[in-house]
């Protein structure tokens, strides 16, 4: 497996038992369910099958439920196609048209204080924009910019507006408490604009008795210019290139996108570049050449993780987007630059002694060309392996199902849930842990004769931590 | 306009005068005929709409005639829908089939030589493969790997296999003697395997009394294998994504699409990327979040020219990705990092004493934040300025309206056909030249007040260059 | 001849017409005549010794009137040997002396108020130093550190003191109006301790009716400290290493002294490094091991000059100094890296047009790997080719032969006096200056058949620059 | 204490227990006897006195018997004064003079068959040189090129040549013998030309019973161009700037330096700068200003060693020698740039296991901001950690005092003889050694609480290596 994860959205293409599973044996190392469609039973569905398939398999494989957030999307509506100079309706109400003009229903009243005549309005992902010519209170005339078909419930987007709306919505409550119903190992904030949303958030999960990672999605003006106060309070950030490339300048994207990257990386925290990865797998079983450019570069930004959504939920080609995306993955890696993992690593800095630990452990694997295998019962010492970009392989056991499914999806960590094999040995858990790993690691092959291991046992409260270097003999 | 240019291929979208003047108001700098589709009566259509546009624009625009070169497509037969498993027929022969059979008319004998069992074959651009399971004299059995609808006059390709055809094929032969009868700016030569293939090709065009430009197309194996020697002997190459991509795995793209471009700068030729580049546009009237990281990444890779084929042909936009394009290469062209350019610089080899004079001259222009202004007769000072990267504005005045094409391709020049301001003048046509170029962008408000101005009188044989550095005032 | 320039100090060793004659040969590109020693006779026999030479060989070379500046000296007394623990009293008295103790002589109040007990007083050039163990109105008890002999007429400093003497002194204001009378091309200010010094130095100089230019000397705590305002307002600096030994512990001489040229080559400033560069010359007629990779090396620092004084003013073989200064900066020069003068060149900006034209004509005479030939009436325009440190060859015609001098010391610029041949040609001085100057160097066979010329025309008052490159036939 | 280790020569001004015992408090870490003075009476006296005070004092300190080697050096005769002109002969017999002319006596034949007229010849360390006018069988008649004291017993070198003597000289033979009954921790070996010198004095070496560490003096034009051979047989190499001086151009000597230097490096060994690298200290309490920057730039070289001759063997001021050079060593480690160390650890290449381990360990402690700690039995650990320059303390127990005193004069290295400390854990050797090696470093303040301790057991013949960080507390 490459050293960059790969996260899949569920949906109707892969609601599948042996979809799921091929998908997780090509290289999927997190599914993602989209909160925004579908209901509970529905996503019930979804993390019984993920769960049925990673326990087969043995793996720990993390559940992101997706929040919709407080978005404005269209309504039901049959759906109807616009030609470019069209005029068009959108309203609250399907019955003021006498039957004569198309009607875009949008139920939220948000909407309409926002609209003003001129403003450029994003539908659906952007496939269809109007401008705005005329403005109701429950109304908004606009005419059409280009050609499609206006399609029911989509995002509704004001160009470089964002709607007063409160946070979080009715249906992220229901996710929250989804969440820990359950227990999710993470839960993705959409339109997070502050650290205060980040907060509100916290604070109703609270209340349900679980609290699961948190992934804040950056997609707003509002989140993009906070992202700073909201990356420190969050496990994690999403890349949401769909709505930033709504709320942004498409052109104005590639930048953006590496500098959340940058942020994120400076914080330590996990970044996941999502949206339109492959997205010309949608229909076909091969991917085009941009797209197959555009991973392949991305592999270079360093990224923990690419998300994929249309891809693997609605596309026709699920398993093939994994192995394809497999490929291109491991093609790109075996191209990495020394230069571009030290300048890398010159922008990051060790913050305490732990940190400087962690990092002096990479330097010293790299060195012997060597495979760290460590334990852990916090999370602290493999995140901050991660964080280092380890340029060697690096096996982690945990303590834990929870813990293994959260750092699954980091830069280049292969983690073990290591609950059976410790149990029986609590006291001396970081010395069985490592043990038994690196026996398993033999048994399947995955160290050899000769193999050189770096073995670290990072105990927290002690004030000694300690290397064994060995050769498998 | 950007420094990276942008080359349409015409077809039913773009056949439309004021469609190809939209396009080079919005940025074309030149056009590609595809040869593999249509007969002479369109192609000349196309030349004409290109010429008149042009004309009217006062812009120098280059038509590049793109051959088909030897390669192995199906017949006329009628389209059907494969699922995977099907089994399907190849064959010469439309007869052989009692009416139950799906057959592929292929009518190329070379086809069946070549394929074995077990052989992947790539139809199309790659959209449906299929693998071998019999062979027989004038007939393939092959097994379908993924769904689709076949359709006539489509590419058939053997991965990994090369067919041995004679070069030039015939259609060539045609498009070569059409180049002569309306003097194309350049011929681009497909599936060209080696040395011998240019010159062949050389050898024929040569009988029809006009020589342009020549462009190699690298798309095979022994085509890159092959590429430096190529390279030395034409005056660009194109990276033909798309067959690339069926020669060998797609994963290996990236690497070689800059192995292709670093060895074309060495060599101080143009290089255009081509196929795929907004793909996502050509049902779209806004690029794809991964097409639009491409373009973006495609700017640092300081190509000459990015080349659309699809999305400006039978695409529905072929204004807006003409647009969205300048929009993306402006932004990545802001961003561009001096160590990048420096990287660029430090690769390549000034290789005389002009070469060194332009190295020179880019460096001076650059310190001053100044524009070059000059005047070429021959072409080659403008073509080393281009091989430097200018990182400022370029202005080159030439002697006739070929010439200005042919440069018009090339990275960071902007080319005024200066034939008639110089015509009265020709003793003198370096110093007048020049100065009437440089009255033109004053009075076009290119050059302004307070602009620095480099200009350059690099005339042949004389051991005398001079630079005269003015403020404009 | 090396780029960084030779300097020597005028003295007992070199008050000869035939010794001075052989040194310009050699090399030197410039000579200080120390006022602090000698009277006016001895000082205006050097100038006519250095002007009578320098006719001769027709070169211009300036003269630097280092003026003794504020300083606390000891007065006539007979010598005498110290030991190690001895008692010994300064005195400003010589009358107070029974005949028993050891009495230095030094008549400065200054000294008495500044003395404390337990001070460190270093005498000469720090050969000997005392202990203060006590004190009075005017005389002070010290304890000798080391074994010496304490000679008449040195220098008295106390450690980490200075005394609050009025600058300039009696002697400098002698040395100030002498320069006037003798139109010295430099003056050095001494114990220059800020910004203010250097204004009431100049004030007094402007009275001469002749302005010379100005050479700061750093060489107190003060002086470093204020180095930036300093600097500002002279021509050049002399990194006084003699003094700043004694003001700073010796092992962070080699710090100071890199940080003083850097702040010099960062206002584009001349700096000379002085004192002990190959003082194991001064008996011996070959240098020591570590003063040659001394000299090695500080030509990597790329200073302007080297300034000797003991080694030809007082030592045995003024001439071999200068010969093997010579051979050393060129085997050092012909070893410079290229990442070095990269390094160099990103520290400094350039400030104006002219100076990116510049920047700009020196980058491009490098590619050209051709030969700079300028004229210049101001100054302006060779002080800042020098200050780019050029790796080409680069001589330039000056209008008059003060500029000529001014100009001499300054990195890699060979300066010729054009007065006389351009004396009929005023009105084209620039062009007949540069076609004169190519004449000269052909014929002198510094410019070879082959060789690529680089002429600058860079007129002051005018908008346009020009550059004309030619070979030599 | 610093990094680079300061080796002194004893003579005269050294012979006297307290002067050594003050030198080795001020930081020698080494002492040389120059074999080619004195008889073993004098050698012997030598040896006691440095074991009487590292005895005294705890430390090992290594003493390196400098052989003579096979050259050719003057007589028995009485001084005298001559002037640059002046006639002189050279002779192997003091008798064929009447008495008028100045005779140098050279016994060795080798001198006579080897000069020819032309040749220059250097007398002494240089400071006198003649020119060959006429030659006979065993007379040569010079003259003199400039004014000197000839004194009796120097060396005399032929400028470019070298004499065909043998190798081993008898000199040298006895101080192999005289090796062996002293235990000497090293011999170096001067005028070594080519790897067959090193073998044949090993082979003569052998014969008495102890084998000590062989330092090759590279100090010849043979012995520079077999460097590498002869590098890779030795446990360390002189850069004898004294002699190199003499056989190539003195300007090419700071090149030749760096290259010595960096060939060491490259084999790991041990690099030792020798000769006039604080001369001015011969007479004076204070270095000379070119001396200070001389030596505080070679800290930046990243030598092993600097080696005083006549500082501390004829100097006056020997202790204070050994004081500024570490004030002036320390001076220049605080200033050490981290490119710099990243320039030379990207010049050499792990070549094994327990090189890659110990590349890793020393990161790793640089990382933590640590002090190594460990314990070697064979050497080979220290080793390889003092090649890769460590930037943060290390200290090292030994199991014996030769490894401790063989060790005690690498770059970075504070070694120590536990052989008393171990020798009742013998089995647990390591882990004794280390962590009585830790209390020691704690009762001494050299750690303190908040110290972080990495501390290394690399047992040969196991596959395991283990680390342990902690922290005093």
């Amino acid at each position: 497996m490459g050293k960059v994860k790969i996260i899949a959205t569920l949906g109707p293409s892969s609601r599948d038992y042996n979809v799921i599973r091929k998908m997780i044996k090509e290289g999927v190392a997190g599914f993602r369910i989209n909160c925004a469609h579908g209901d509970e039973n529905t996503w019930i569905e979804y993390v019984k099958l993920v769960r049925d398939a990673s326990s087969d398999l043995g793996k720990a494989i993390p559940l992101i439920l997706d929040t919709p957030g407080p978005q404005v999307r269209s309504g039901d509506f049959q759906e109807f196609t616009v030609k470019q100079g069209d005029n068009v309706v959108i309203s609250s109400n399907p019955g003021n048209d006498g039957g004569e003009k198309k009607i875009i229903i949008v139920p939220a009243k948000e909407f309409y204080t926002a609209a003003s005549t001129g403003d450029i309005i994003l539908y659906g992902d952007g496939e269809i924009s109007f401008r705005v010519v005329n403005t109701g209170e429950d109304f908004v005339e606009v005419v059409v910019l280009n050609d499609g078909v206006v399609k029911p419930r989509k995002k509704v987007v004001i160009e470089g507006k964002e709607y007063p709306v409160a946070f979080p919505s009715e249906v992220d409550r229901r996710v929250f408490k989804f969440a820990g119903d359950v227990k999710a190992t993470f839960v993705a904030l959409s339109y997070v604009r502050s650290l205060k949303d980040v907060e509100l958030a916290k604070d109703v999960l609270s209340r349900h008795g679980w609290m699961p990672g948190l992934i804040a999605k950056i997609e707003t003006r509002s989140g993009f210019i906070n992202m700073g106060e909201i990356i420190e309070v969050v496990d994690g950030v999403i890349v949401a290139r769909g709505d930033l490339g709504l709320h942004f300048p498409l052109e104005k994207l590639p930048l953006i996108q590496k500098e959340i990257v940058r942020e994120a990386i400076k914080h330590g925290k996990t970044v996941i570049i999502a949206t339109e990865i492959l997205e010309s797998m949608v229909n076909n079983p091969r991917p085009s050449r941009s797209d197959v450019v555009d991973l392949y570069n991305s592999v270079g930004d360093l990224v923990d993780a690419v998300l994929f959504t249309n891809e693997t939920a609605i596309g026709k080609y699920p398993v093939e987007v994994v192995r394809w995306t497999r490929r291109i993955i491991e093609a790109a890696e075996s191209e990495l630059s020394r230069a571009l993992i030290s300048e890398y690593r010159g922008a990051i800095k060790a913050m305490n002694l732990l940190d400087k630990y962690v990092q002096g452990l990479v330097l010293l694997a790299e060195s012997l060309g060597g495979t760290i295998v460590g334990y852990s019962k916090t999370g602290r010492m493999p995140t901050l392996v991660s964080k280092y970009r380890p340029q060697i392989k690096v096996y982690i056991g945990v303590s834990n199902r929870f813990l293994a499914e959260k750092l699954s999806i980091k830069y280049g960590l292969e983690i073990t849930d290591m609950s059976q094999a410790i149990q029986d040995n609590l006291e001396k858990e970081y010395e069985v842990g490592v043990e038994k790993l690196v026996e398993t690691l033999v048994k399947q092959n995955y160290l050899r004769p000769g193999d050189i291991v770096v073995e670290t046992y990072a105990k927290p409260q002690t004030s000694i931590h300690e290397i064994r270097i060995r050769q498998i003999i």
